[in-house]
């Protein structure tokens, strides 16, 4: 059997009771190494778990699938992922493979950014497509991102905005010389992300993003203890972009972080639960009054 | 400490590590009682924590939030409710009341319907808003989800529908004489939620919905194991919605039931892993193909 299970958002401790059944019951177990280097390290993991973890980058899950499923059909083997191994991105290829094969698969789901973005408080059903944002260059700035939040702006929906990482990355000059040596994990920041999406609005100028009035809201470390120390604990921001953009990136939390561009179905029980986390409170309120229509007399007690 | 924690999608096992920790450090458990019917019974849970498991109605959480939340400033008392905390159904107000009480929060995140539904192989970046669809009845037939539904089809993209239950339900005759008596649950099915679908669809005449040329993935029990017990099982079937219609009830499994409605941007490799689930693979195809415009050429060999 090969075992395909997410490890969930924060620690260890966030694998599910059937998942750890299955790492335990594995003889070997594939940390996708992609995700290892944020949250938990394959040391803490082999620890918990008790037996050796192997780590395969994202190349080796993709193309040297065989590898991993090497055995599968007659012992157990597991994948790890963080999230859920159908989250933001699919295992198709390596299900497939495993299915060619005649292996069975069992995966063994947990929570992704995709749903616990649910932690700021707004409500599943009003979100649209979700969006990635990459790290722009001099000479390379995809915008289609910015197509999707209009999309989503237009129906009144919120996007949830995935922010890039880049890990394994090669100096040119190591790349040139065919050196293996990696630059250290960069992760874009919250201004840096607001700072791309209103270059775009900027240059496209099709009035979907605005500085003052649109509303968003960043989170960081998901599903962390809010209390926890310092650099593991969730955050949660909310502001108008132009508020978000001026704060300094450390009151964002450690990475990762992730955006939600706040569209117009936005309810004043969210704005009510919310509101805690604002940069300003008096702008919150004002700007989900006037901009977003939310009817926010009785706030002060929020009777359910 | 209020900890809110997730069960997850199937058994008692889903439950994070973290979150039987949690289970084990309360005082008190209660267990949000409209999910208990589902999938497991407040025994197993017992019998798994070692502790007493308290039914709270939906009712209760929403009116008699003190009583949860009594003492949990000085004692840990954990509600668990089935997928993820902020899921489909925020638990927004209990939080606010918490909060107003001084009482800390903690929230366990877990899979919820709207993250595991990547199981049908479909990237969840090309899922638009959920709806909700619920029995209709002679006079009462609200077709908002219709209007949702063409939102997301106009743009492309996919539309997880959830199903309706009807839990602690009272007959006209019980609810007269104030008699606390309640009809059997029930379970919309994926037959008559199609029916229910087109039957909007001949109303509103608008073209979003087609019984030929429309591609749906209908889900039960996600995240259970796809080997198990015929009644626990995940079952996951595809086709156009006439022909989804068209199966018998139990084809589908055990509820909950969950349907995907396919937007047009279907990827070829997304067409071949869920054409293992097709009521016809001709047909799937063929629709994926002329009406979905999938490039489907090297399909019998997936190389990746």
């Amino acid at each position: 059997m090969l075992y395909i299970i997410g490890l969930g958002l924060c620690d260890e401790k966030d694998i599910t009771v059937r998942g750890l059944e299955a790492v335990k019951s594995s003889s070997r177990v594939y940390l996708e190494a992609y995700t290892s280097i944020l949250l938990v390290n394959k040391e803490r993991l082999e620890s918990f778990y008790g037996k050796e973890v192997i780590v395969a980058d994202r190349d080796m899950v993709e193309t040297q699938a065989e590898e991993i499923l090497k055995g599968a059909d007659k012992q157990d083997v597991s994948l790890l992922v963080v999230g859920d191994p159908f989250g933001a991105t699919t295992h198709i290829d390596i299900v497939l493979r495993a299915r060619s094969s005649g292996i069975p698969v069992r995966v063994i789901h947990n929570a992704s950014i995709m749903n616990a973005v649910g932690a700021c408080g707004l409500q599943l059903y009003n979100f649209g497509q979700a969006v990635s944002l990459v790290f722009f260059t001099d000479t390379w700035k995809p915008d289609s991102f910015y197509d999707r939040i209009r999309e989503n702006i237009g129906l009144g929906l919120h996007t949830l905005v995935l922010l890039d990482i880049k890990v394994k990355e090669q100096s040119e000059e190591n790349l040139a010389r065919g050196r293996k040596i990696y630059e250290p994990p960069r992760y874009m920041s919250i201004p840096q992300a607001v700072s791309q999406l209103l270059e775009i609005e900027s240059l496209r100028a099709e009035n979907v993003l605005s500085p003052k009035t649109t509303l968003a809201i960043a989170l960081s470390r998901v599903g962390c203890d809010d209390a926890g120390p310092d650099n593991t604990r969730q955050r949660i921001v909310c502001g108008t972009l132009e508020q978000l953009s001026e704060q300094p990136p450390e009151s964002f939390g450690e990475p990762l972080h992730s955006l939600v561009i706040i569209g117009k179905r936005l309810h004043h029980l969210e704005v009510v639960y919310a509101e805690e986390y604002a940069v300003c409170r008096e702008t919150w309120r004002r700007v989900a009054r006037e901009v977003y229509g939310c009817v926010l007399d009785y706030m002060a007690t929020p009777e359910i």
